[in-house]
């Protein structure tokens, strides 16, 4: 018998203990021991949950119990999950977390204390989806050239509601409140931080490279309006949030922002709560990993699966490298970005300013591919002019979208949103 | 130094050889440890290859080299790899094969006689794509409820020219045979058969479920029409050649055979010589897995990963479980298996018809959900009659088609497609 402790009982911890139960035969069959959560820890004690297992509300209870095999990390937060993941590791438990803010922080100090006891965190990144297993093993022949990834479910809800039923960004927020799919404050999840997270994961794996959320570019899906959806329809583009990680020459970039992705492509058809991540290598090309990213069984499943490979022993070094990689790649700066952009400039409709606009774009050596000029539906005596230029650098495009925003015939901000060919 | 044996050195061959020597770099840092091919094995020396490795043409040089730790399986066929394949792991050589014609016929011998030596086969099912660690690892917490894929990239291209280009098959086949994606005789991929081994391994792994693929309702692409994908296309579904591993009560139904599928459905959208399988757990959902399933750098993909995962000492069980499973499933026959059927019967244009074949299929309990009639085509003075049947036995709709076909007033064959919903 294996001993499992949970730290955290919520919706996800529970569901653990239900499957763990629920599908005891399949995974004794499949593990080749059986396997039980002997302990659980609360906040409050007092709250009913309907849980046949032992609960406590001191963590060292579990941490530091030598009848726990396996300590299941679910608290959230990074600081105090940190120490009692640490200290368990210290004590030779094996761990299992979902804690994505917890490995974008402190992924390579845990890497280093862990050694040779598991700590897996397949949960941690597109919930039930085998994403970390399918880099760290099913592509570790490749070097990976890009990760590109639909990794936060409300974000992807709200962006499929703008586009297919017409509906503007705050309407579709308010929806989403009322379903329970976005929190009472969004930000970590439409502002892109959420899916950062599990893009730095990602991309240790993938190239071995050490960046915290800070080091990166990060933008949400906050200022896409209708005329963005509007236009994207029109060049056959879908919107999506993306968690991107590509390989320029000796470069890394990561970036999380939203992407105008052509139609055709398998990322445009993942609709709704869905995740997706493309992972594409030097050997096996793109290869696509689609699935629920959220809620309590799929991210369940993941957990358990990764119970699972470590009572069947098997050995995976954590980031998916037994020794030190000399990549040579490093992470590119913000400014060093490169891009194809579509820009949404708001002007007044007067003689002369598209020439100005344009005048200001060709000066900065900003090549455009398309142009359309539309009457601005909330400003009036505005029209709006949308361009998608030629690939540029990132620093360029800031430079011009923040001289565009002085110029006395545009109107408020200039939108943006970069395209992923 | 880990040292690679390979036998059968052909395309995925050559492309493991350059993958562990292109890609030595990021392997060792993955794997721990330097891998490289000690040797190979073709059938004829004298054949120029280009390669930088020891070239034999006995296998047993490879087979019963104690200086080989891994021995890499690529010839194809059955008996005789099979038999090199036991001679390895009695030498207690770690093996990966990419043969599913073997693992069709013979994994459960291979899995006892592995016990606990590795024997890894990634690339025996959809390529590139790591379906086996996903299935194996990744969902492993899960009591799988069903698998769909679209695993055979041949069948999958000349499907997607003949619903896009609106080209009759013949002419499709002879195209894909010029390019090289269709054998001479290509009954192999297109009758399903290939298809069907795939399915065979995932089933197993699935539900632990043994079986062969002469026990299995195998059906090909052969006798579509573009009456049948037009009538698709008004139908908003796709159609594709897919293995469909399914729980049904008790019992699983494996088959192979052309299917109609929603055109929402992610399957539906996977094009070309792609290949993609839907995995359904009851904790994890619906997820998907994309990518090339065949070629050589692909397949090589897969290979150099289980050598990967060799070296690191993972212990997975060759085929998921670590006990015995007594699951209680059980495999349906042919008959047994339930569906929605589209129906195709071209009859002569007269009074009559239509209430004669239809009152044949009320008279068998078939209920029909839709149905079409159109001109036919390609015989004078005849209709098509087009049907979609509410869910029926398999047993029940043969018998109806049998009937039909002695109907003096239905000209030839009947066409029979199932709708996956």
């Amino acid at each position: 018998m294996v001993n499992v402790g949970v730290l955290g009982v919520g919706t996800v911890g529970a569901s653990v203990v239900k499957i763990l139960e629920q599908n005891a035969d399949i995974i004794e069959a499949r593990a080749g021991q059986k396997i039980g959560v002997a302990a659980g820890v609360v906040k409050n004690l007092a709250k009913e949950r309907g849980l046949s297992i032992t609960l406590r509300d001191n963590p060292l209870d579990i941490v530091d119990n030598p009848e726990i095999d396996i300590v299941v990390e679910l608290m959230g937060g990074v600081e105090e999950p940190y120490m009692l993941v640490k200290r368990a590791l210290q004590n030779g438990k094996a761990v299992v977390t979902a804690n994505k803010a917890l490995l974008a922080y402190h992924r390579y100090e845990l890497q280093a204390l862990a050694g040779d006891i598991p700590l897996m965190y397949e949960a941690s990144t597109a919930g039930g989806i085998p994403i970390i297993g399918a880099l760290r093993n099913g592509l570790s022949a490749n070097h990976i050239e890009s990760i590109q990834g639909i990794m936060n479910g409300t974000s992807n809800y709200m962006l499929t509601k703008m586009i297919n039923e017409g509906v503007q960004y705050d309407a579709i927020l308010k929806e989403a409140q009322d379903l329970g799919y976005a929190e009472a404050d969004p930000t970590f999840d439409v502002g892109g931080f959420d899916a950062s997270h599990k893009l730095l994961i990602l991309a240790s794996i993938a190239f071995g490279i050490d960046a915290k959320p800070e080091d990166i570019l990060i933008e949400g899906i906050q200022n896409i309006t209708q005329t963005d959806v509007a236009f994207a329809k029109d060049f056959e583009y879908a919107i999506k949030l993306l968690g991107i990680a590509k390989k320029v020459g000796n470069g890394i970039e990561l970036r999380v922002h939203p992407a105008m992705i052509p139609l055709s492509s398998m990322l445009a058809k993942v609709d709704g709560v869905m995740n997706a991540v493309m992972l594409k290598g030097d050997c096996v090309g793109e290869t696509l990993y689609y699935g629920a990213g959220a809620g309590g069984d799929a991210t369940a499943s993941a957990i358990v699966a990764d119970i699972i490979d470590i009572v069947r022993g098997n050995t995976n070094p954590m980031l998916g490298y037994k020794k030190p990689l000399e990549s040579g790649l490093a992470l590119l700066s913000r400014a060093e970005i490169t891009s194809h952009y579509y820009l949404r400039v708001s002007v007044e409709d007067k003689k002369g300013v598209l020439a100005e606009v344009t005048n200001l774009l060709s000066g900065l050596d900003i090549s455009i591919e398309a142009m359309m000029q539309k009457p601005d539906d909330d400003k009036d005596e505005c029209v709006e002019l949308l361009f998608v230029t030629h690939e540029c650098k990132e620093k360029i495009i800031q430079d011009a979208i923040a001289r565009l925003e002085k110029l006395s015939v545009v109107v408020g901000k200039v939108g943006m949103i970069r395209i992923e060919q």
